[in-house]
């Protein structure tokens, strides 16, 4: 069954009053009116929500997003895998298409409404109870542990990092849908951010966004402005580091690429633009490992070349990705999907990524307990 | 795509102090056993969980479950539909057969960990933010809405709703697995019993239950001991029941059965037994009348003439349902498919239906704003 993304939409990342059902409404009907379609037209609906219990006391959220639509009736339920439930959303639609011919996948979140350490212990949930949450193992703990491990073994340095973070800051500046729209970052700022797990400092850290993202996966193709999916694959690992085997990269997003690469028949040259989950930006560079766009320890001479850059060979988060455009968690998955459709279409405006054939986006839950990888275009 | 249910296994519901991933992992073993399949034999997990974020500050529990079966690295996620957590998570591995051959689902829920009005509170996330959760409308006074609608408009009696219980409880003392196994609730308990949201008293609910189930789904015939899934079939309605037209039914369970029945090819008379989900007593009225088994405000007819006992004409529950045999809520849709199949092997022991050849199972969210019904069996 071939899949197709005939619509996307999303709201601007960052901060806001809007409550969830308002963002998904938004993000919805900007994606149905991208894929010209009444909501008679949708047949199953997928919602994708991290932190709707803790933060916001709602749960049942696609009951609540049915509500947009009274009286249809569609089957519907949310999808949760942390950070990845976006991503995993959307192979579901993939694999829904078996019976329903159109699926709306909505990605929501609102994290603004719960602050600082109560906002840390909510998305610390992502990692085991037991072995990361009550040994205070958060997710910086967590990436700055990658950090100094892929430093340790492979020369990895801040300044590899600050690169990452400096690209993708200058991206979100032409993306007026990013978190960090218009806000200007340099290396003065970057020296001047306060630690947050060493060695990761501030600006190698994402914000919390507010947001919500929606596409249209269809098994019929409309023509010149759908985008096929090529490859869709979804893996999972233990919760923990403690009981991993390796600290540089993740067996669920090398599993993952795998068994998307392999459906799509393309290799990793063949990618032309991708977004990757660079929540921290040591994740950035184990992402591109882990995807093959780099020998393991190697992703850092793409990046000092700039080759990861708009213009480069291989550019990565042109929108911003997680770091600059925002992380609004249960949306992330579904809004790189998004970007990647307005590239392939050539829609992307100050962004564009010239002649983008094949796309690929890559979202992670926790640290690395569950991955998507999604293969997009060919055509 | 023919979907069998090949394995089945769940642990017993009520207190307990095993913690969710252990629950999870005896009735996966369970069902990984009765099925005669290696855990290598698994193409992907779906797990099934309401609240393990709120009572148990567990989230990205898919992750959690990958370790017990580390470096298998399977597409795995959570759903969540509130109390049809488990019946969506069944459907959902039906969907997923058109890539996946075999799909282990596994529901699981820890509730006694909190306890009160906290718990009180957590459940009612299942509910409207804002126009229940604020208003006071918690799950007890919902469904008493429910009934002091269908007692004014059908006749409804208390009378009839202690018939329910005391059926349900009776099929539960020949039940081991049942939370009320070897309890025994005459009338004179019933009349004991304080109100708890009128006209609803205290034996008109289902406890709060620890628990897991298992069901392992998939493709392959696998002869005698495989059940078929007929009829596989989700909808959705608006969550509040200020914005229903009805409330003397949910149209969301009207409109999953008539699905589930035209995919299946038979008619509720040809149903030899039913789980039907009873959190309240008066919703397994509800349901009978929502799934056809009567017309409306005539279910309570097969209710008093004791139609719906082990051996009258439609069983419902025989396991005990919800109401006695207990609702650990995201094992609730799979335990009942778990039930379905023990009948339909003839394995259901003192509680088995006599020549049972269709079992239905109807699981539903919040109060009617998701449901999920499935056909098994016709072999």
């Amino acid at each position: 069954m071939t899949a197709y993304v005939i619509g996307v939409g999303k709201t601007r990342f960052g901060p806001t009053s809007k409550t969830m059902p308002q963002l998904a409404q938004e993000a919805i009907l900007d994606a149905l009116s991208d894929a010209d379609l009444a909501p008679e037209g949708v047949d199953a609906i997928v919602v994708a929500n991290f932190l709707g219990g803790p933060n916001e006391r709602q749960l049942h959220l696609n009951s609540v997003i049915a509500g947009i639509f009274p009286g249809l009736n569609l089957p519907s339920w949310r999808t949760e895998a942390a950070c990845a439930s976006g991503g995993v959303a959307v192979h579901q639609a993939v694999l829904a298409l078996s019976r329903y011919q159109t699926v709306l996948v909505v990605g929501v979140e609102r994290m603004s409404s719960v602050v600082g350490l109560e906002l840390t212990r909510n998305i610390g949930m992502a990692g085991d109870v037991i072995f990361d949450q009550l040994e205070g193992l958060n997710f910086p703990a967590n990436y700055a542990l990658l950090a100094r491990t892929h430093a340790a073994r492979y020369g990895t340095t801040l300044r590899d990092l600050e690169l990452v973070s400096l690209k993708n800051h200058a991206n979100a500046n032409l993306n007026p849908k990013a978190h960090f729209y218009l806000k200007k970052v340099r290396q003065a700022d970057i020296d001047a951010g306060p630690p947050v797990a060493s060695p990761l400092r501030l600006y190698d850290c994402c914000p919390v966004s507010d947001g919500a993202a929606a596409a249209v996966v269809s098994s019929r193709d409309r023509g010149a402005r759908s985008v096929r999916i090529m490859g869709s694959a979804v893996s999972s690992d233990v919760i923990s580091l403690a009981h991993r085997a390796s600290l540089t990269g993740f067996a669920a997003a090398r599993d993952a690429a795998k068994r998307a690469y392999e459906e799509a028949g393309v290799q990793p040259s063949d990618v032309d633009v991708a977004e990757v989950h660079d929540c921290f930006t040591i994740a950035e560079v184990v992402a591109m490992e882990d995807l093959g766009f780099a020998a393991p320890g190697e992703a850092t001479v793409l990046i000092r070349e700039g080759e990861t850059n708009i213009g480069g060979r291989i550019p990565v988060n042109p929108g911003g990705g997680l770091k600059a455009g925002g992380h609004a968690i249960g949306a992330t998955g579904v809004s790189q999907v998004c970007e990647l459709v307005k590239q392939l279409r050539g829609e992307a405006g100050d962004y564009q990524v010239a002649d983008a054939r094949v796309g690929l986006a890559h979202n992670v839950g926790g640290v690395g307990g569950t991955c998507a990888v999604h293969l997009l275009g060919g055509r």
